[in-house]
C-alpha cells in the first residue's frame, strides 16, 4: 500500500497531475504490476510516483523532463518516496528521442505534446497506450489529429471533476469553493496488429 | 497491463462500480502490488478484477457476496479476467464475521454497509482503509458517524464525474447525455497507532 | 433594460443569492410583469432587487428580514437600484406572520424554513410557487416533507452549476477555480384547485 | 405570471434552449418589462416565448427565422402561450439584414451566427447585449474573436449544468442519468458610448 499522504510532503515545483487524473490514466489503460511506463514532462514527479506505486518493484517508470530542475525535483520526491530503483530519470526531450521501446504506456505532458506522437508510437508495444494531459480543448483536438494520422485509435477524451461532500451534524453539502478545472485526459491506443497502424486515418 | 476492454465483455449482474469510482478508491488508499484487500457486496465483480489488477500475483483480493447467484457470477467474471489465483471468492455476510485480518483495504458496497464497520475495523491493519460506496447522502452521512464512533478517521467523502469531450472535425464540444451520478465515495482510515482506536469520536 | 452591473456595486451584508439561482427560482415560476412576491430573509437584497427588476412597475416585492440591520441594507440596495416604488420592506418574521394574501412567489432563504411554510401556503394564491433556498440536502428534504404535508406539490428540487470558458486566444477551457456549491432550490406549488390542498401527503 | 406548465405542451421541431439557459441569458443582460429583443434562429419558439413573458405587454419580441416551416411552427406556439401581440415573427436571414434597431437584446442561435454579429451591433442601442448559444467550443471562440473586432465587449462564455436532487423519505441523491451538454452561451455587450465602439480590439 502506498502511503498516499506522502505526496503532500513532496516538493511542487510545476503544476502537478492530481490523484483523481492520475488515476483515470492508470485506470483506462490498464496500468498493472511490471508494467513498464515512461512519463515525459515529469514535472513535479507526482504522476510518475503514483505510477511508480502501480508497477512495482518488477516494473519500471521513465521519467522525461527536458529542464535539468525539474528532473533535480523529480528525483528529489522520487527518492522520498523511496522508488529509486524503479525510476529512472532522464534529462531529455521526447521530441527529439525516446530510447526505450516495447512500452505499455507513454504519457505526456507538455505544450505541443503532439510533436512526441511519432516517438511515442514507435516507443510503444503494439496494444500499448499514449495519454496525453491539455488544459484547453485545442490542444486536445490537435493530439488527437495527429495521433489518429499516426495510426492511433483515439478512445476517448474526458475530465474528471471531484466533488467533495463535506459531511458535518447539522448537514451534508457539496464543498462551496474548489478546483472547477484541471486537464482533458486523451487516451490514444497503439492498435494490437503492426497492420493496422500504416496509413490509418479516422 | 490489465487488459481493460475485459470490462466490456464480463456478465453484468447487480450494478457495477464504474472505473472512475474504482479508481478514485484504489488512488486514495494507495492500493499496490502485494496488498491483500477485501471487497464485500462484490457484485458483479468488477471492483474486484480491477483490483486484482492492482495488488498482482503477490496480492490478494478477498470478494464477499451474500447471495451465492452473485458470487458465482463475480467467480465467472474472475476467471475470465484470469485471477483465479489472486482472488478468494467467499459466500458470507460480513455484517458477522470477516476471517481476514490485517488487511490493507476493505471496501463496503451494500445497504447498511456500516453494520459492517466494526468487522472491518477489526479485519484491518493499523493504517488501513475501509471504503465505503453509497447512492444516497444519508447512508454517506450513517457511514462517516459509525466509523468516527469506532475510531475511525474520515479522511473524505466525494463523488467524480466523468465528463466525455468530443473531439470532431467540425468542433469539440461535451457530451449532451449521460451518467450524472453514480455514488459517493467514502474514505475511511483506521488509525496507525492502536491507541487511537479507543473511544475516539469526532 | 436592467443594468446588471449594478449587484456588483451594492453593499454585501449577508451570502446573497446568485444570479444562476435567482434566475432558476424566477424561471421555473414564471415570475412575470405585475406580479406580486414575498421574499423572506432578504439579506443583502439581490434576490430581491432581481424580482424588482422582473415584476415591473405594476408588480410588488415584499421583502422581509427578520434582523432590522438585514432590512435597512436591503432599504439601501432597493433604493440604489430605483425600486423604492414596488419594494415594500418588512422587519418582520414569516414564522409568525405573513400579511400578504393572493401571492405569486413566496421565497424562502433562512434556517428551518420549512416552519414558515404554512403562512407561505396560507399567504399564496392557488397555482402559485413557493421556493427554498438550502445549501444543506437535510434542509432540503425537511422542506419538501413538510411541504408536501401540507398540500403543496413537490415540483423540483436541484441545483445549478455555472463553468465559465475562458476564451483566449491562445486557448480554450474552463477557468480553473470557483464556486463549486451555493444551495439547493427547491420549487413547492400550492395546487389550484383548493380541495387538493387538503391532507394530501406525497 | 407566465404558466411553465405550457413548455411541455408546446410542439417542438428543432432544438430548443431550455429554462436553464434561457434564464442565464435574460438575467445575464438584464432583461425587463418593456425590453424590445430579438431572437435569431427561433427555432421552435421557447426562447422567444420565455422573453415575451418577460417583457410584457409594453415589450416585444422580434423572432427571425430563415425557414418557413419553422416560423410556423413558432407562430403556432406563440399563439399557444397568449403572446401574439408581443411576439412580431419574421421570415428571414439576419445575416443579410435586421430592420430593427435600438434593440435591447439580440439572441444568435443557428450555425455561423458570427455572420449576423455586424447587423446584430447596427441593430443594438447602445450598452444593448448580443448572446450566441453554440454547442461547440470552436463556435465560441469565433463568435467571441468576430465580436471583439467589431467593439463588443465581451461580459463573459459559460455553461450551465442542472443537477436534480432526488428526494425520497429513504434517501436523497442526484439524479443518475441526464443531459450533460447543451449549448454554450455567450454574452457580448456594444458599449454604452460609441466611440468605443469603433476600431476596437481585444
Amino acid at each position: 500500500m502506498f502511503p498516499v499522504t506522502l505526496y503532500k510532503k513532496l516538493k511542487r515545483g510545476p503544476q502537478v497531475i492530481l490523484l483523481k487524473d492520475a488515476s483515470t490514466i492508470s485506470a483506462y489503460t490498464g496500468v498493472a504490476p511490471g508494467d513498464r511506463v515512461l512519463d515525459a514532462g515529469a514535472g513535479s514527479g507526482f504522476l510518475t510516483i503514483y505510477l511508480a506505486s502501480l508497477v512495482g518493484k518488477e516494473g519500471k517508470v521513465y521519467a522525461y523532463d527536458i529542464r535539468e530542475d525539474f528532473a533535480e525535483l523529480v528525483r528529489k520526491n522520487v527518492e522520498k518516496a523511496g522508488f529509486a530503483d524503479r525510476v529512472e530519470l532522464k534529462v531529455g526531450d521526447v521530441f527529439e528521442k525516446i530510447e526505450e521501446t516495447e512500452l505499455d504506456l507513454v504519457n505526456l505532458d507538455m505544450a505541443c505534446s503532439e510533436k512526441a506522437l511519432p516517438n511515442a508510437f514507435a516507443a510503444l508495444r503494439a496494444g500499448g497506450y499514449c495519454t496525453g494531459y491539455h488544459p484547453n480543448v485545442e490542444q486536445v483536438k490537435t493530439f488527437v489529429t495527429v495521433g489518429l494520422e499516426l495510426g492511433f485509435d483515439h478512445i476517448i477524451s474526458l475530465e474528471t471533476i471531484e466533488r467533495e461532500l463535506l459531511v458535518r451534524p447539522h448537514g451534508c453539502r457539496p464543498a462551496t469553493t474548489g478546483l472547477t478545472h484541471t486537464g482533458y485526459i486523451t487516451i490514444l491506443r497503439k492498435p494490437k496488429e503492426a497492420a493496422k497502424a500504416e496509413g490509418k486515418g479516422q
